[in-house]
């Protein structure tokens, strides 16, 4: 019998699109396009004479078993080094409260397969990480977008649509946030609005999912509390990442939650894939042991910062009026609002045959929305490289509104 | 309100069990226990110097790009590699039909990810592998085992079961097996029956998983065909790992299959963890392109061939002529039948009290079979070890034995 693979599919991977976004992205990396579309770290700060110096010295003094299967919760040492770490940014916890993952993407996915039965709602700000998206898709969750302004998801938003589906006896399983310089805007929730969604957590019973990947990288202003210091229900489960402060490479992150939350995802660990790799444990402790944590995130911001105000200065400088965008203290992106009868997939076509790339919006929202936005990134590129491809695209933009303008006076 | 955690999980995860075995093997690994419970490799055996060299080299050469994160799919050179590999076993693959994972561990979640409905129907080896078995419980696959016997999983009863449940218009989704030298039974699938087993996938319209981490560490007799090799009709899904031919802890495995199945792997993949870790594929890589596996795989052959031995002598002289176990040609493991009247469980215990340990066989079994069963793994100790560990447990066995003469004749 010849085999029909449709037949085959779960219902929850028949939503899984081809490879669209993935061959968008290989067009976009190539060498000679000025690409502000990745959301990758700059490869330029990985700090290389220590990662060969850890790695030669495990190698002599570790023995073997940084090379062998290891604990599915994590390499011990490396988990009372992250305890440790998360206590100077207020957060208590043992060791049966923390899971190290493989990068905190993993975190996300076993999150979604603890919580979610085939349609629970799952919310999520509007736009939000496209990761988390996909995640919460990949387990049939019912995706709900809360808006975002200037200081995050709008809380007196989420406040009428929780009354509404609790007076309907329906249930919120948990909401997925970046609280610090969020993936795609670079916005951070207000102190307020922290308290506020704390607040309704409680009152509203659902859990609250802390994405904090570029919590450590702020470039002015001061700390916000981790809603998870503020959390005195448990009700708060938190994914740190060493990606972005460290290498992402060795794909290392962790889970800090509620214990019995833990422990199950511990055993569906087990069978997701028996641990996180060891080698990069270990390479992760040796810099944290080392000491070398402080001084190199104080570098990657001062680096960071410098990149950041280079593309609000020319996005300032090259962007017709008309565009709005907004202005992150700290993280890797810039969120770009265009005219609404700009269409950015068109306009990143005509970008990328000049040779510079940004994302356009529309994968970041759950509806048809987001038409006329886009993330831009200035993690990877050079200072002078930004400043070119934000000045070719300020062209670009240039040109579309004046043909807009001829078009409209017709 | 206070957290009632209860009301969050998923139904998927309400049979996910706490830490019951794995702290049970936290007992077995004490320092002073001699353990043949755990499946891991021998770290006498990674190639260390090798390890050294190849990492320092790339940290010179490849620059930057084995610490950033990489292609979902897996670092191309390796890609390219495995598919030579997979050339010379007699499976022909394009670069669309693999997929790099972490550990093929997580070749098997993605597959149940992609497959399993709630209540679909999964034949596995019975007793099988644990990580398989969890596997497809944590999407609530239906697990229906079919019994083994010397050569391998009753093809005979196989078609029994798939006879009567198409006439009652049922359908499996996959058939999960490790043909070579079997996890937990050290037994390999016949030749004939690997071609009866290919004939009824076509047959009743069904896929097959073949894992096989063990396939290249054959110590005795001629290699059989893998299932993959004989696939012509692209109903074989075939796990790849370089965990047991190379070193476990950088976690990279691969799943090679039909291109559509892979296509949505890659697209689940991305929302699971985004990428495997490239430190560790270019450390196969720097392994493989140095030409060092042909050899290595050599000497690993020749280190368990031994140990195999050993074990099966020891346990010819100590155990006790009621205990019966199976004669494996490759692997790690030897599966051990006692008695009906002694509890494997139970005789564990006396065991650990003795300081020696292994698995009892129960946890390998869908159903509530194989009390009397164990998996004894002879990759970890020393053959001195292995010797001292298999006379006490034959001791132990011999009181066992005679107790139970004694209470039957009173």
């Amino acid at each position: 019998m010849s085999l029909k693979i449709g037949d085959f599919i779960a219902k929850r991977a028949e939503q899984v699109k081809g490879s669209a976004i993935r061959e968008f992205f290989s067009l976009t990396e190539q060498e000679d396009v000025i690409s502000f579309a990745g959301g990758f770290p700059s490869a330029d700060y990985f700090p290389l004479e220590q990662v060969k110096e850890i790695l030669m010295e495990n190698i002599s003094a570790t023995g073997y078993s940084f090379l062998q299967y290891g604990p599915t919760e994590g390499v011990g040492q490396l988990r009372s080094s992250i305890l440790e770490y998360m206590q100077r940014l207020g957060v208590c916890g043992e060791e049966s409260n923390l899971l190290v993952t493989s990068g905190s993407q993993q975190g996300i996915d076993l999150i979604c397969k603890l919580l979610i039965n085939p349609g629970d709602t799952v919310l999520v700000e509007e736009p939000g990480y496209v990761g988390a998206l996909g995640a919460v898709k990949n387990y049939e969750g019912k995706l709900v977008g809360i808006p975002m302004d200037q200081k995050g998801i709008r809380t007196d938003i989420l406040e009428r649509y929780l009354q509404k589906i609790f007076k309907n006896n329906g249930k919120v399983k948990f909401i997925y946030l970046v609280p610090d310089f969020q993936n795609p805007t670079g916005i951070s929730l207000s102190f307020e609005r922290r308290r506020r969604l704390m607040e309704l957590a409680s009152h509203y019973d659902f859990l609250i999912v802390e994405d904090n990947p570029y919590g450590e990288l702020r470039y002015e202003g001061e700390k916000l509390p981790l809603l998870k210091s503020m959390d005195e229900e448990q009700r708060v489960i938190y994914l740190g990442s060493f990606s972005k402060i460290f290498i992402p490479g060795i794909r290392v992150g962790w889970v800090l939650g509620f214990k019995e939350l833990i422990t199950k995802m511990i055993s569906l660990k087990q069978s997701t894939d028996l641990c996180s790799n060891i080698l990069g444990q270990y390479l992760v402790l040796g810099f944290y042991q080392g000491g070398h944590f402080e001084q190199h995130v104080k570098l990657l911001r001062e680096k960071y910062r410098r990149k950041c105000r280079v593309m609000l200065k020319a996005m300032e400088h090259y962007f017709p009026s008309q565009i709005h965008w907004t202005k992150p203290k700290g993280g890797f992106f810039i969120w770009v609002t265009f005219p609404s009868y700009i269409n950015a997939h068109e306009l990143l076509l005509k970008c990328l045959k000049e040779k510079v790339a940004f994302v356009d919006g529309k994968g970041f929202f759950c509806g048809c929305r987001g038409d006329n936005t886009a993330r831009f990134s200035f993690s990877e590129q050079t200072e002078e490289d930004i400043v070119i491809g934000i000045e070719r695209i300020g062209q670009i933009l240039e040109a579309e509104i004046n043909s807009s303008r001829l078009t409209a006076s017709r």
